[in-house]
């Protein structure tokens, strides 16, 4: 194992009724929200009406900004930060699924610190404040709700990138289960399918960690064990309740212990790039490219392959074919693509894509990869 | 799953060296130290030194309690809090094993709250503040560096018990892996034995939280892949590192989450009884009772232990006997005693034991035991 620090000082609540633990939590920071939410939904359900009543009752004043993409743009964090920094909020609260989060997430950096957000987010600039940031996750998936990290895309210059700071994170996150109850069935499946493919970018990460490598099939496996009940009933409580908590360990540390980088991520930045051309849910990208990776990578990394497959099955035998083969099989079972075909794309979109990554050449933080990878992975998709 | 909360604020510095990172952590909270250390070691390996050289170098002061027995008393607790007020220190730094830092963490709060150390304790009465707290982990074994949990005996009324309160996390850990290349091997066999049992606390807790289970067990399966190769190489490093990460993991929260209490504890309850009476090292106290606890329990809950067996070989027809079997084939071939004659107690302190369960009534927090329960489990040790 390589010399690592864990440290995850968000406060996670997690169950029924969390929320009333809220004004708890932001009455230390101050008296005046910004509420950043999606596209509506959360009004839709209440979930909004619930958040504000119990602002109104603890004397919080709020303001909102309201509409974020489902793939998050930087335009969006420039003009909620703008509005934050022009309202002289105290602090943010997040309301919606992982995209509303990250973007929260680096509005309070860019308003805190005073920083252009684009280039916070290119790493041109360091930030030097945040804004307290809370958040209430409406939508399992990325695991945002406990860690420092964020995804924003930029359609100007063509990008979609991570950026990693400890000033982004929150300081207390509510998950509600029931929450998530109303989500229907394909973006339950993109959320399964993202919190998969985390554990699986945390094993592939650089340097030997045993215990992370089994702790990250163990939360693979308990998205195996769960996700057909769920999906033939979307609204049992003790079934979101798992997924929620599947999704925040896949991406809250505890699977990355023990490598320098926090995973491998190279799947993630081929995968990104098909959201940015064609607005294609996070979840959908992964399935189509996490298989099509492996495939091209078992000529590199075959004992990783094998390892994977050996702590899923317990079987010492198993080939890598057999291994990534388990995880087609389960993206297909789930009703999720594993060809750009399924998704409405062509074989000129193909080449665009391509055209794409190899302009941008996106590669992983321990598995690197060139025009070679890009070239077999597309003909695998 | 039951509503939890996840939140644990300790950084966490794990690998070589990592001490150095101990000065930029302390100097924010004042120049004057109390440094609480065990029965001598760390002086004759050099790490004091280490330790005192780069609080010189740091300028800052420091004065020192030593001599923490491996059972940790109340009467050091009591001692090392009347020096730290005198001495007016500004933080706690513990180095050495977990009867160190448990100390270090009650002496936090006796010192910090000027309340009795007993009382506290007891819960008689609550802390209000504490001194803060920086441990130098010298032995992987109870995960103390990571939680807010401490466990102290009182030779005077025969008790030993254990407290949890959030003002006892330090505030950060240094775990390098090479300070435990020189534990022999009896400590080392407790420590593997201590890790697996915390694994075991964790999973027999209330309710249902399938994916702690799958964490506790690949906590429990790490320990089986690397034991019998660490006791054949005491001096490698990486084996030293898996275990000290796996003694971490075990009781720092990661698979306690989604259940109402942080595991069930009657095995620790029962078996601090038997180092009260005869000082028994703490490890070897938990591989006499755990399997017959296990034994007795099988008929209350046949279904739990099942499980354990079932995620443990990924076979779904194994048995509780089965399941049982494993670990007391675990703990012998470790070479840890499974019977109380193999530490050299006879039937007259049998009876003796028995008397002092009875008299003070350990229980689990979640499968709760009576005076049949321990005479049944006298019986099997």
């Amino acid at each position: 194992m390589v010399n690592f620090v864990a440290y995850n000082p968000v406060k996670l609540y997690f169950g029924k009724k969390v929320i009333e633990k809220l004004p708890g939590e932001i009455i230390p920071y101050g008296k005046k929200a910004l509420i950043i939410t999606g596209k509506g939904s959360i009004k839709k359900l209440g979930y909004y009406d619930e958040l504000t009543n119990l602002l109104d009752k603890s004397g919080i004043e709020y303001i909102e900004y309201a509409g974020i993409k489902p793939n998050p743009v930087v335009e969006d964090v420039e003009k909620a930060a703008e509005l934050a920094q022009k309202e002289n909020i105290d602090f943010i609260i997040a309301m919606g699924g992982g995209s509303v989060i990250d973007t929260a997430k680096v509005v309070s950096i860019t308003a805190g610190s005073d920083l252009p957000a684009w280039k916070l987010m290119k790493k041109e600039v360091s930030p030097t404040a945040a804004i307290p940031l809370f958040s209430i996750l409406t939508l399992a998936a990325t695991g945002t709700e406990m860690n420092a990290a964020a995804v924003i895309q930029n359609h100007k210059t063509q990008e979609k990138i991570g950026l990693f700071h400890p000033l982004m994170y929150p300081k207390a996150s509510f998950l509600d289960p029931s929450y998530t109850i109303s989500v229907p069935k394909d973006p339950t499946v993109n959320g399964i399918i993202d919190l998969t493919a985390h554990s699986l970018e945390a094993f592939f990460g650089d340097g030997d960690a045993p215990l992370s490598d089994r702790l990250a099939v163990a939360n693979i496996l308990e998205a195996f064990d769960y996700s057909n009940d769920l999906l033939k009933d979307l609204t049992n409580y003790d079934l979101r309740a798992r997924m929620m908590w599947n999704a925040t360990i896949a991406e809250n540390g505890t699977i990355m212990h023990g490598r320098a980088a926090t995973g491998d991520w190279g799947t993630h930045a081929l995968a990104h790039h098909i959201s940015l051309l064609w607005d294609t849910p996070h979840g959908q990208t992964l399935s189509i490219v996490f298989p099509a990776w492996m495939k091209v990578m078992k000529e590199e990394i075959p004992h990783r392959i094998v390892k994977l497959g050996q702590l899923l099955t317990g079987q010492k035998e198993i080939s890598a074919d057999d291994t990534i083969a388990i995880f087609e099989m389960f993206f297909k079972a789930l009703g999720a693509p594993l060809k750009m075909s399924e998704i409405g794309l062509n074989d000129k979109d193909k080449k665009e894509l391509l055209h794409l990554w190899k302009q941008n050449k996106p590669t992983g933080l321990n598995i690197k990869m060139n025009e070679n990878h890009y070239e077999k992975i597309i003909e695998l998709i």
